[in-house]
């Protein structure tokens, strides 16, 4: 890819425009707000002077109610061979766009899937979109030049490129991105007249957890405005969830009633959200198949267990995948846990030169004991017991 | 402080261990859980064995609705000569101690404001509690030896003490952490039927957003039946803005019509969100009175401006506090920007070697200009404005 031009220098554009112009590629940037232009020229984007004839690409960067419009325009004055987008909505550009220029095929959407809470060129960054997934929605009509036009940006960003169809990326983006923006916002909201003993109380859950909502409200009124359908769907149900607990909880308020039958709402709302944070784990923190069962009696004297921590942690096993228990035949304290197969014999070398008999559950015991609770580690429930049955206060 | 008893060794009760036996302090565990305690004791928080006499201070660190009848079975065998707890609810283990025990005057309530989102003995840590606050709600009648007998391990543990009354930390907490967590569990149970290739799409802002869920389903199921008024009335003002927005976004789904007057529920409720985040942010990030407002004419070469914001970031200026503009007069590109008063003078002296040729704009100005646009930097609306205006588009 020789040229390039941007339209809309934001976050997204101007980030782009880092990234390409590093692979020597020339880029123009094109914004209403010249400033904005100017910025991100003078971080390293690219140029503000309009290219000479059309370039290879251009990336619309503008929100999703103003992409259709945009790219009319810059179809209507040549200003590139192939045009996509980035806005974080897919449909109705799509609808919008083959409606308002005459051959669509030069037209590739797509979606980055990466940003920031700060949003303006000043907050852009070369390495924004790195091991990102990029979504792409070509239509059926699109030409193949498009699509390769639109696919070396994708790939000199370091992204990974994704193709979906636009009622599906709406659908995924209004779950794992609209709705959750909207939840935080309003979390977020209560916060506004809240008074100050109450902020002096504030860690760092609620920071994080609020943390999205600190977005551009009007760029973020118009996604949401752009994504209705899905977005609304989405928070019909988080409406009927929160509707079912106010009224157990309200239950509770007037009788301070004991535990009972009218904690199940509560039990059922938090237990699926602990399931739902499964599936989105970030990888390394995910357990993964074809793992060694160990089961390592120790010596209950003081810092012993640190000690096998920190020993285990070298090999990856964290702290959510170990149990400790009390063997029942002789009242000794055993710490299980699984390490991934490929170090089990390493490890189970470094713990015997350590002074621990660790013993690898996976092949028949030399002794008769009952069966390790390790292999049912996979079952959060079992790590939900035992934690519950410890009794532990949190803030 | 010679003796501590800890009843309950999950996260809170065994960090409070770790902490206390490292200052010399003889620790006693007690668990239901003999593991539990077993596991902490090995881990270096105390001993499991019970104590000769009764301890100067015993911990109760167990679920809030189990406070009071724990209290009330280890008064009876006078564990120790004080008692406080570590529930993060307080009226309701208030009203029920006063019920259950004949001496109130030995008991003074805690809440230590720290904690993960793994729970058990074995996610404790000896500096949990550094630097957090731990509010403690004595009634009229403790006896002052009690207070002064729970401000030791606050201290040791290096916490901040904050005193409060039981109603006011409750509708405190209700707002900073219940209510957050109920709303963080909304979102994440709409994530457990989710298909595969949207869990594709999922980012940082979703994890962060939904983080605090994770917690012991069990544990905050009695937390939210322990304050149940208080979490309620503020989920109904979230319930109230829920219903609104939906409202606003299916008439859009409907008739997919244009902005207007129906994009004001999201706007409002966005930009409540934003604002309801200022009072939260980090310490650090806070904008600090007293700064000196600069403006820096720059040429506009490729990366000259990033070579700016890079040297004005070592003096502590984020993107956040940086306005970049137009001169208007003289067609040329200014950086706007704010430092702290104690470095402004260090900065100007930097800055000029470097040659830029900084204004103080907190000094009347050489020549004739338009006021500094810096001055209403910290309103935000101004940074919004900005980049509302550069149109960018967000993930």
């Amino acid at each position: 890819m020789r040229t390039l031009a941007i339209v809309g220098t934001g976050l997204i554009g101007t980030s782009i425009g880092l990234a390409m112009s590093r692979h020597g590629t020339a880029v123009h940037l094109l914004d209403r707000d010249a400033s904005a232009a100017r910025t991100a020229a003078a971080l390293g984007a690219g140029v503000t002077d309009a290219p000479a004839g059309p370039v290879d690409l251009a990336v619309i960067a503008v929100p999703p109610g103003a992409v259709a419009g945009v790219l009319a325009q810059q179809c209507a004055r040549g200003l590139a061979r192939s045009y996509t987008d980035v806005a974080s909505v897919k449909a109705l550009p799509a609808r919008e766009v083959s409606g308002s220029i005459s051959d669509a095929s030069c037209y590739v959407g797509g979606h980055p899937m990466a940003g920031r809470e700060r949003s303006g060129p000043l907050a852009a960054r070369a390495d924004l979109f790195e091991g990102r997934p990029w979504v792409l929605t070509p239509s059926s009509e699109v030409a193949q030049t498009a699509l390769n036009h639109v696919l070396e940006p994708v790939a000199q960003c370091g992204a990974v490129p994704l193709v979906m169809d636009c009622e599906g990326h709406d659908r995924a983006v209004a779950l794992t991105s609209h709705a959750p923006h909207v939840v935080a916002s309003l979390m977020a909201a209560r916060l506004e007249q809240s008074p100050q003993d109450a902020l002096r109380l504030v860690g760092q859950g609620l920071r994080d957890a609020t943390r999205i909502a600190g977005g551009d409200a009007h760029l973020w009124a118009d996604i949401l405005r752009s994504n209705a359908e899905p977005v609304a769907r989405v928070l019909r149900e988080v409406e009927k969830d929160l509707a079912t607990l106010l009224i157990a909880l309200e239950e509770l308020a007037e009788d301070g009633g004991p535990p009972g039958p009218d904690m199940r709402p509560m039990v059922d709302l938090l237990e699926r959200g602990v399931a739902g944070l499964r599936g989105i784990r970030p990888a390394p923190a995910r357990r993964t198949a074809g793992r060694r069962p160990f089961r390592v009696p120790i010596d209950e004297k003081p810092g012993e267990l640190s000690r096998l921590l920190d020993t285990i942690a070298e090999h990856g096993v964290g702290i959510d995948d170990v149990i400790t228990g009390v063997d029942a035949e002789q009242d000794r304290m055993t710490v299980e846990f699984a390490v991934p197969a490929i170090s089990a014999q390493q490890l189970h070398r470094l713990l015997t030169e350590r002074g621990w008999q660790a013993e690898d559950t996976s092949v028949p015991s030399q002794r008769h004991r009952q069966p390790s609770r390790v292999d049912q580690l996979w079952e959060e429930e079992v790590v939900q017991e035992t934690r519950a049955a410890s009794l532990p206060s949190l803030p």
